[in-house]
């Protein structure tokens, strides 16, 4: 089983820190008492305030339903530790089964939405749905992120980025160019 | 100077492959006597079929207006070998200088729209404006892409993707997990 990592709160205006460099993500979703989790890989940021994001969620997805109609959801980013975690959750359905269960992911309770934090992954970000102007017509949502947890270390986590076919690239490599950069474009 | 590199046709229904694992690009634009590249990292594949490639493009880039009123853009893919180039690109205003003399890129004739390929990356994607529901509200554009140049090796080149502040995760490595997976989840 995989391990549990405990978070700090890390500031929603940053979060494209982790999410911007296009990791695949493990959406969890809650309504009433059913649950579930996906594989998500179609996503961006959109904003920094409000810390906007936004994903494309297929309807035929079981956790499509349980997101429109609970207007929430929490992003959690699965490191390489979790990849067959990941790729199993990817290929089977909420419909039949529990996948917290079946793939022994711990729930744990967030703040702002029901849906829960995935605690076996490096960081959960708790979303509301901003805005579903493009959920019918490309299963496009916007969520604004409330809440970001995140583990302390490492500061960039070996990450999956999915290319399709059953193949991942993986991320984890950092590269500074920091001295290149106009002094407004950094953090600080 | 950086290498120009020879491509070959590639199925837009498949551009997947090199976008959903969230690299920086180039986007490159043209209007009139006008032409300009910016960098983007806010992006995400949202359909197979038609191919289509949302993104948010600030309203303060130079780039913004090419785009608006030419309704296309090329999406270009470069990998690590450019990686102060595309920071340079980030740095600097296309109403001030012409990048492309700037930073010694080639720009190449695309086949659907007025804006250039690059040729020094490693795949360019012609896109035309499929949707401007979002813009004024997000700048966030829905492109079409009508045309996909990709070099033929390597398959999986070493793309940049950015955290923000200045530094980069690198990708390169790849893993499968095919074994893993639904057969009708897989390309072939």
């Amino acid at each position: 089983m995989a391990r549990q990592r405990a978070k700090v709160d890390f500031p929603v205006s940053q979060v494209r820190c982790y999410l911007e460099p296009g990791p695949i993500v493990l959406v969890s979703s809650a309504l009433g008492a059913r649950r579930n989790v996906m594989t998500m890989g179609w996503h961006t940021v959109m904003e920094f305030t409000p810390s906007l994001v936004g994903c494309v969620i297929a309807s035929s997805n079981f956790s499509f339903g349980l997101i429109r109609r609970s207007r929430a959801c929490v992003i959690n980013l699965p490191t390489t530790a979790l990849t067959d975690i990941v790729v199993g959750v990817g290929n089977t359905s909420g419909a039949e089964i529990d996948k917290f269960e079946t793939f022994g992911l711990t729930a744990e309770p967030a703040t702002h939405v029901e849906a829960p934090l995935i605690a076996e992954c490096h960081a959960s970000f708790e979303c509301r749905l901003h805005d579903d102007a493009l959920v019918d017509t490309y299963n496009f949502f916007i969520f604004e992120v409330l809440k970001a947890h995140v583990a302390r270390t490492p500061r960039h986590p070996e990450t999956l980025h999915y290319t399709g076919d059953g193949q991942f690239m993986v991320s984890g490599k950092v590269i500074s160019r920091r001295r290149l950069f106009r002094p407004e474009m950094l953090d600080s």
